[in-house]
């Protein structure tokens, strides 16, 4: 589930909304959606594609210690 | 291909064979080849598996920057 927090919370950070991100990935909103709800066992493809949407190193998407100073973000 | 590479690197510096760790990971020696070979686009779930059976963070085994020094490792 670290990398469904992580990836949410990433995206958050740089106010994006779910679509955005999943146009950006290649993948629909419903399934970013899926993957942040930690509903979908995500491949590394898709996680690759997301992480550089993102900008963001995919280690960093699976990495308990980050991203954690985030939890004050107001809910989408 | 990071973690193909990285997870190959990580088992044989553990002097693991792919069958010990994919009982390990309670996956079959066939996937664990695969995914080594990066011909699998393997999922999160059985990505945490394979750290966990190493006893290595995930972040490690998609890092570019880890395991570079194992080049010189005997091919298995």
């Amino acid at each position: 589930m670290i990398f469904a927090r992580n990836l949410r919370r990433a995206r958050r950070l740089q106010e994006m909304s779910q679509e955005a991100l999943g146009l950006a990935a290649g993948l629909s909103r419903t399934y970013v959606s899926e993957v942040e709800r930690g509903a979908r066992n995500v491949s590394i493809d898709n996680m690759g594609a997301l992480a550089k949407a993102l900008g963001v190193p995919l280690k960093h998407l699976v990495d308990a210690d980050m991203f954690n100073a985030v939890e004050m973000l107001p809910k989408e």
